[in-house]
């Protein structure tokens, strides 16, 4: 099944639009995890333990790849062996590796490559500031999702992305969703990301693309509320989101129970998701 | 010494602004390198027999994370090999990673982290579009050069960057251009990306940012012209540029030969850019 099937039938059959985060830090996992495992072996159990515990919640996992590169080659490794062991045991649910890559055509032909091919992602999450033509060797891959950023969570993100562009004088974050959802969607493959902690921006991107994916981080712990994202952010079927949680399900204990802990946070995100959404 | 000072000294002592990009395809490195070694091995020995022959000539090497991705954990192994043959055997020659990173401020510390720490490298190019607040990690460490993609050398680059913005009206690579100058740039640690393909543009940049460095690739595959590229680009001081080519060096020869192509290739180019930059 190709990434947007997998992804409705996530939606529809799983019932669920929580996606989680997969982005362990070292030093923030449980004493019981580490403790006599190198680094590899440690962020291998650790999110194997998380995946076991939630994959019947999720969309999606995320892993952001910036943690795994942190610790080098052997952080490598484990972003390899956490992706291979979700796609054997779940392979129902996609992986959306959070990348935010983007260069030159050449260039990202490689990157298309190390994620799709190496690492073995569904989706990836890529920076649009050097155009559709320069990422086509993700987006010609229509078997696989590209998520461009969009609007951005973080509190800073209106620098760039809140300027005035062309005549009519609209935000660059919507001038760039509507060009995704009319040109580089040609494939069918696309989706954008827009983050919860501005859920008027969330709304405005939805209504210029139609039922195109939207990748929403930013609630829990950065701040983003869930009724207002639901609200701002479904599609006219009540579906098109994948709301993103990490760090407030990987450490809602640093305990042994970290596991157990991790799937009653989830459980709650994905109902309080799910009522909002059918109510 | 910082990145800066290391890289004026490459500029004045050096007498070249040539930035050597290390971007080893493993299917097109001479089979002489290739016989009888591992992917890893096979990446080593070609970038350092290239580094020997060429660290002279180099005000920059400039690895792309891209091509190294693309070999998994082997070949992280062998960027982290090669960064620290070049910190070893010539320390005055900057190592400036093409990586293209950005991400929300959580996430760029440990991109920060992963780049400057684990791989060992004194600069990185950043994507601009979360904005400076989400870049902070990188900024942050006044030591390490921070190099802002701007005006990307790409055909399709005018697509978002050529957008009119603001009531100025102007492109949004020249927007972001001043604003790197003036505000992000408040450790003195910025630079730019500015493509050889596009000589009006880059002449644009330059005289938006006074002496601040600028990346310029594009020169050789790519087809950007050397003449154009340096009278465009060149900053008051008749210095401020990283005029980078790649394949055109490492690929100079597909023969056993290739280390002293390469050096054949990088000595016409550099001092092709000596003859204009003192003319």
């Amino acid at each position: 099944m190709i990434f947007m099937e997998k992804l409705r039938a996530r939606w529809r059959e799983g019932r669920t639009l929580l996606c989680i985060g997969l982005d362990p830090e070292l030093e923030r996992l449980p004493s019981t995890v580490r403790e006599g495992r190198e680094a590899e072996a440690a962020l291998v159990a650790f999110n194997s333990a998380i995946v076991d515990a939630t994959a019947d919640l999720a969309c999606a996992f995320k892993p952001n790849a910036a943690f795994y590169e942190a610790r080098g080659p052997a952080g490598l490794r484990a972003l390899v062996r956490t992706i291979t062991h979700i796609h054997e045991r779940y392979p129902e649910v996609p992986v959306l590796l959070d990348a935010k890559r983007g260069d030159i055509g050449y260039t990202s032909a490689a990157y298309a490559h190390a994620a799709f091919d190496v690492c073995g992602a569904d989706a990836i999450t890529l920076q649009p500031y050097l155009g559709r033509e320069a990422l086509e060797p993700f987006l010609e891959r229509a078997d696989r999702g590209c998520f461009m950023l969009c609007r951005t969570s973080n509190p800073g993100s209106g620098e760039l992305q809140g300027l005035r562009v062309g005549e009519a004088g609209e935000p660059l974050y919507l001038a760039l969703a509507r060009r995704v959802a009319v040109e580089w969607n040609a494939r069918g493959n696309c989706g954008l990301v827009a983050g919860a902690t501005y859920p008027d921006e969330l709304h405005q991107v939805r209504m210029a693309v139609g039922d195109l994916p939207i990748l929403v981080p930013g609630v829990g712990a950065q701040g983003g509320e869930v009724e207002a994202t639901v609200r701002a952010g479904l599609d006219d079927h009540r579906e098109g989101l994948l709301i993103s949680a990490s760090r407030s399900i990987l450490y809602a204990s640093a305990g042994q129970d970290f596991a157990a802990a991790a799937r009653r946070e989830a459980v709650q995100l994905r109902d309080t998701i799910e009522r909002l959404r059918t109510g």
